[in-house]
């Protein structure tokens, strides 16, 4: 089975390369009675789109959406969503001296070993341009969330070595963000980082941080379909992505068992409450009630204008330069991708667990 | 959708509780032809049964396997292997006080909350002992992918603060190793870390790698169902993960991005080699001919005989503490956990890879 | 992928060969809540069970039901509902004659082609035993359904050239009808006839149709999988089935559009009422509120004690006189397979359209 | 999970409504190296459109299909391919007298009670318009089918009561069919039983019969996914039949068994070949090496300008007659839909069964 399909339930499948007709995706699953405009869709592509700062690629495409299908009279019809973006700037020349290399940190290798050919063009499948058919499927997730009182943001937590302090985070700077990134001042520190990488004809990577509020208890399947099972899944198919943490993440494995456990207690105002957060809302694969708190690891673009040292299909090494229009970060656009995965599994998880118990199955049917 | 299953091609189902009849599997899609026995497996559960360092669970379970269909004449059939294992050694008193209060670091409350009541003896679903069963398929796994010339190896990376160091690594060495680390010296520091652990009633957690050769390139499937985002799905699911890398995982979010690509160069026998395994073997979600490694941070073990302070059924805070038996440190039983899981996505992913061109289907179908 | 598992929420998955250890199955995804004993499987297997007449095999099986897990205090908990019928009376030297030829009517050949060899000894993965599995599954199904008012009945329509008469038809002769035919008078005829048929060495099929009352509108999904088309799948998943109906089937073809629409109007009490039920309960994919008619078309038993001429594996004719224990007739006992597919198959899709509308999940979440 | 989406590893989405922007399909799985152009789907598409014979629609659709992803110089590439056709011609003002009003023999009813509210322009998503989506995806498959030696031909058996003579039936004169039936004097009489049909306002039904050549025995998994179970659910997937026979269908049930059985002898030639075909080339659910035979039931069109007694949102009966254009009979356009879902269903088993073995892993990877 190919991999374009994502959910099991809430199904977003996705197709278009970067250097063709443009970008779609099919969501097959969303409950009816959803109001949704291009609009809702539209402010989501906005966030990931290029242009921004001058840290993306100088590739302009105006990523407008249209509704195909699933939508009348305003309102989801259950039936599937198809979603549409034209590619408008692509400039395949660029592409053609990669044709018979493979760019070292790409899956050009993997293509052409797996198909027998690829498409060379601007990474063809496996370009980051993908990533907005998961945005359209995500801002359409999150608006049916919203409904259920569940809200989610994801920003970027550092770029290279440069880490937002948490005394610092401020939510509100984001809109006006370039960056993504909460912290004002780390900002500005990532933005000389990140000049400096660019006059070295260099790139760098980063951390996405997404948070999720007002998920009820007991979401997220016991055993494989566990929710950080679902969320590792989800963030691991984004292109870039080496690593991913629950809560404390990799800290955990030097804590103590009587560190580690969140444990409860009476708050100032009287009410129980669970006084640490280290296991990020996820126990035992069902959220727990709490802020769930994920993150990802970028690595860096892979490519660069600096010579390498690449394969060549011929099995030779090629000295490589790598043309065309490329971030030379791309976890600030990466933010609002994170989000929208985290949504998708999210929701996906909230319709897989309404058939749980006997006593829902009564509530809908009798 | 309940989430018993793994894996599209090579499925995995699991069922059982821990104070239940047993734990079992249903493997559905092995390929016929496979010579398999009961010992095949045995070797593998062996190698996860308590008992083999004081660092364990007092439960004794002999864990002896049987293998209930999908085997004759002592090649697999192509037909549904069902595998068993009997529970023999429960305490089911020891819970009795679990009933009403959740304990910290557990599931408990995310079951009670999506079913409307739990089996509270030993953890019921959510319990490890449920890992039994992913090691019978794991073990299955793995004999196909011998077969087909991939080999893969899991051990303790760290355990708490103590870190194997790459100089003193030898694999050698782990056959022996009650803690599965592949370093005796810092073997011999982790077992006093754990033993001051135990002192204070109290647990670590550790780092688990994997390390898969032979290998071809271009396994994986593009955008969602990636090597790497299934490997972290399979990983994932594993109770108290709660952080996944690959490669060089989170390190990579500092590099500059001509550090991270792999290139290639001349080595000394004048073969073409990548020079350095930053991506862990995964490129674009596909396998790119190098060694794939992968980590899994494990938290300590939640079960603690210290006090602690749990939320209650009625809402209100309780002291517990909590009997039963249970493991100090559950890693090293972990390590062919995390081997199993690395099996199994794989054997999928190869599987689902046979029907990628149309030159493969000529060359069976033809 | 092997197809050994069928239902995407409620989902069944089956294993066992007829000279195996035994037939289980394991169902996941069933509603926690649910009150079940081994009684409520127990008695949709004795409906199953050889030795209720004189045309069934002398093969003679208990067929007591094990619950292996998923069951606590008495309610499914949720996780996965493990259920085992062991073999006990098999014969498996009948069948040493048949390792070398295939049997005309059965899947030898098709297993050898496909998996290079194949399991002799009673038909092995491809025996109708396996449904005993299936109707374990469907037992539970059934009780789900029952809690949310559907109820189902399976019988045999025909036996042979043999139908039972609508006029005559009385479900109250049910459960002491060795046939599981609902008209006296036609049983009478139709065991007059296997006499026949059994004194020649030869066989019988036969119709079952099964009715579904209760079920709401609504339940199915648009486009592929409909009502209508998992039914067909479910049904057709039998083996020895080679045709379904829905409604009047067949006769449809030939019918004017005026004729076969149903249409509504007054009936005696004053309220309003569907006409007719041409459509047997299902319009467009979906429950259209009225009662499920379906029907499944079972060929002659293929295993006869008259010579044949079979392929062998040496690719020539040989004559084969099949020894064995076989029905002459499986329809009787096929009666209760459909209804307990029929029963997977609904509550499957009644677990999918849970999450259909906006104000289903607020139901629910808010 | 909504159910717009077909096959395990030739997956098939489709989407679109009657009257929205168009139908669109993405199929992924589809393997690499299949030269592939519009003209291929083209020539399928035509077999569809209407207005090739006086007893279709008025609907007046141009049905040029545009490849939108997928495809890289002349070659499948192994990424979704994406394929489109716009929607040209609709009135939707026809439509206004249906939305507080249940069709008879529509979906209407079922659309209003799952999703709350419908879009009731031409049926919307329920409209046979959506078998554009199925007709393209059908055409990919069979030409990746006819690669490897395996054709397929679908054509119309009857008519209302009008059935072609197996005598006179000559594949032949079907491109100039305008009925699609293989039988010219057949043909006659159908178009004079249409006319007849016509003049009362009414509308008739028929029966498709797909062949299929060239396919090797072993194909079709055992147990739930048999390939009768999958053709099954394919063709009952298909708006408006009632009814799916394989082989002889359900004059089986009356047979006896050494009459039903398809034996083997020598043929002239002095080859073995199997002496009969009632089997329709599928035993035990595998292809038995013989031709494949299938046979699906429509009803006649329920869309009647007569007049009718339909449900009212309301509650109440209301008499309608309903406008709009409408084919009096479908069974001519719905062939080639039957020949196309016929052609997922088997190409899709090919891909499953490609790892049956491990003999065939043995031959792609070592």
């Amino acid at each position: 089975m190919a991999g374009s399909t994502f959910g099991t339930l809430y199904r977003v499948t996705t197709w278009g390369e970067s250097h063709g007709a443009g970008i779609g995706c099919v969501i097959d699953g969303c409950p009816a009675g959803l109001p949704l405009g291009e609009q809702d869709v539209q402010k989501y592509l906005d966030r990931r789109k290029p242009g921004q700062s001058r840290f993306t690629t100088s590739r302009s495409e105006a990523d407008r959406v249209r509704i195909l299908s699933g939508v009348f009279e305003g309102q989801t019809e259950g039936t599937p969503i198809a979603l549409f973006v034209e590619n408008t700037d692509q400039h395949s020349k660029d592409y053609s001296n990669l044709k018979d290399v493979y760019r070292p940190g790409h899956a050009d290798l993997g293509f052409d070993r797996k198909f027998g050919f690829r498409d060379y063009r601007g990474g063809g499948r496996s370009s980051g341009r993908e990533t907005t058919a998961r945005v359209m499927a995500g801002a359409v997730a999150a608006k049916v969330l919203s409904e259920l009182g569940v809200t989610l943001r994801a920003y970027v937590r550092s770029i290279g070595p440069v880490v937002c302090s948490p005394d610092r985070m401020d939510m509100a700077h984001l809109p006006e963000s370039p960056l993504q990134m909460p912290d004002a001042e780390a900002e500005k520190q990532a933005e000389a980082y990140l000049n400096d990488c660019m006059s070295r004809l260099d790139s760098a990577g980063g951390v996405v941080e997404c948070r999720v509020d007002g998920l009820p208890a007991g979401i997220g399947e016991p055993v494989f379909d566990k929710m950080d099972a679902l969320l590792g899944h989800a963030l691991f198919s984004i292109g870039a992505v080496k690593a991913v943490e629950i809560g404390d993440g990799t800290a955990v494995c030097s804590l103590a068992g009587h560190e580690d456990n969140d444990q409860f207690g009476i708050a100032e105002d009287g009410t129980v409450r669970r006084l640490t957060n280290h296991a990020g809302g996820i126990l035992g694969g069902m959220s727990d009630g709490g802020q769930v708190v994920i993150r990802a690891f970028f690595k860096p673009t892979p490519s660069i204008a600096r010579e390498q040292q690449a394969l060549g299909k011929d099995g030779k090494v090629h000295a490589l330069r790598i043309r065309g229009r490329h971030d030379p970060v791309i976890v600030p656009r990466a933010a609002v991708v994170v989000e929208c995965m985290t949504a998708i599994t999210i929701l996906d998880l909230m319709l897989r667990n309404m058939g749980a118990r006997m006593s829902s199955l009564k509530d809908v049917y009798l």
